[in-house]
């Protein structure tokens, strides 16, 4: 274990209440935390429960942008959990929202590798994207004199996960980056896996992300986690300062590494693609303050 | 211009002497110097002619791993060009022979994401190859409860360049390197782009590999330039010591780079993805000995 670091605490009935007590809004992470897949996670229920009942502000940051945050609400309303579009930090919401803030011109286009959720944030927004799920099925023609047309009014590429990559997309992609002048490179996230189902990991955005940086030679802006972009929309809605906040989840890359970024207290759960070896290996130097095997483990902790 | 470096010279009638005297076999890359997609660039057939009536070897060394040495050898006739397969040094054939050096045990299988090029030499070479243009068209299942399956027995994962790459195919290799014990990550190359068509480029197998790197935080062994493992190889067959051999091709971090760690003089050709001014830019590191827009130039050179 890297000696630099304050060793990761197991989370216990002795130090729980100090987290609980000095903590108004707890983050959590979806994949991995509060789902895998499809199906929830044991026990999420009650403990979201809890925490609203004894006055926690919870919000949740995703780095799966597959969908937008009216997409993800739906989802927790199908699986019997109530959260609020506002409450829902997605990472292609902050895609969205990166081109916002930086005043990407309305006129400039937008295209896409990953999911309808970039999509539709992208145009709730108020810009045009292209690409995404309607170009999954597209082929390239790799004959004499056949030029492959790009739109050079795209003034962004925008690359999160995306199941249905093909050689078109990546085409389209690299070469708005290399021939649009000032053409922006945005990643949601860099993700190397998740649960794209229960049973297993999948390649995450990270996969499309370094093929594209593999093209281009060029490198993205990240707007999702570890990057701390989505905060400052977090503290805007919330106003609960970073210290009086615990980010939960179960990747010490993104997950982890965001929270202490933004200086929230942090808690590993052990629930999704991080074990306890991986945590105590000596070459992790990403160390969180707590860590459990799952959220509902604050049922049995915090008692009746 | 790094000042470090000699740069390159400009080839003249004042230096080609110097160069032809020295040189007993010409290596040539294929894509940019010979053709570009399926059109042969002016006067190539006429300079090789030349080159050989002069007594020189010519060797042909390509990263392009579409083709197998055989396929290769089949392209040349159709352009009109007498080339034999051992004068093809491929980097499908390179990934063969990678396996074979390294004892591979042939009741290991290998994963393909990549072309029938690969496929063949590592058939050809005894090894059952599993993945490639076969697993094109399929699909993954994104359900709960549905096991991607991969066979447990595949030992090592090639990726080139791969025009139908897809979600399956880097599941699949994804899942060999992460969990097939010892499982070898081999990159015929890591091109970031190439000529797949005459008229503009398209990403190179940089583009596969790095989604690979992407998902399973691994980096491969390159088999291909600027790797100067095919050197081996070629020494065998042309007992020609490297002094006297000048690499020619249009890449600097492949082809040039490749001339200079195996010790050969270089030539860079203008024909392909390089121009001057990338040449002369103060962030390249890497100057070919000579330079020249293109390899028929040699003909009026050397004149009649």
């Amino acid at each position: 274990m890297n000696t630099a670091k304050k060793a990761a605490q197991l989370l216990s009935s002795h130090n729980i209440g100090a987290l609980f007590d000095s903590v108004e809004a707890f983050l959590f992470d979806c994949d991995g935390v509060i789902w895998k897949g499809d199906k929830l996670i044991d026990g999420v229920s009650q403990t979201l429960e809890l925490l609203r009942s004894k006055g926690k502000k919870l919000v949740f940051v995703t780095n799966n942008s597959m969908k937008s945050r009216r997409q993800y609400a739906k989802k927790f309303s199908s699986l019997g959990i109530s959260v609020t579009e506002d409450e829902i930090f997605s990472s292609s919401f902050a895609a969205a929202m990166y081109l916002k803030v930086n005043n990407f011109p309305i006129e400039k286009k937008v295209y896409v590798i990953g999911g309808e959720g970039i999509k539709e944030e992208l145009q709730l927004a108020g810009y045009t994207a292209l690409g995404g799920p309607e170009d999954s099925e597209k082929r390239v023609e790799l004959k004499s004199n056949s030029m492959f047309e790009h739109d050079k009014s795209v003034g962004a590429v925008v690359i999160g996960l995306d199941p249905y990559v093909n050689y078109y997309k990546l085409q389209y992609g690299t070469l708005c980056i290399r021939e649009n002048p000032g053409c922006l490179f945005i990643a949601t996230n860099r993700d190397a896996v998740g649960h794209m189902t229960d049973l297993q990991e999948w390649p995450g955005a990270g996969c499309m992300v370094a093929a594209v940086c593999g093209s281009t030679e060029r490198e993205p802006v990240v707007v999702g986690k570890p990057s701390t972009f989505m905060m400052d929309f977090l503290l805007k809605k919330f106003q609960v300062s970073t210290s009086k906040m615990c980010m939960v989840g179960d990747r010490l890359d993104t997950d982890i590494l965001f929270g202490q970024n933004a200086g929230c207290k942090t808690l590993l759960v052990l629930s999704g693609v991080t074990n306890q070896s991986t945590l105590e290996d000596p070459s992790n130097n990403i160390q969180p303050d707590y860590y459990t095997s799952k959220v509902s483990d604050f049922l049995n902790l915090l008692g009746p």
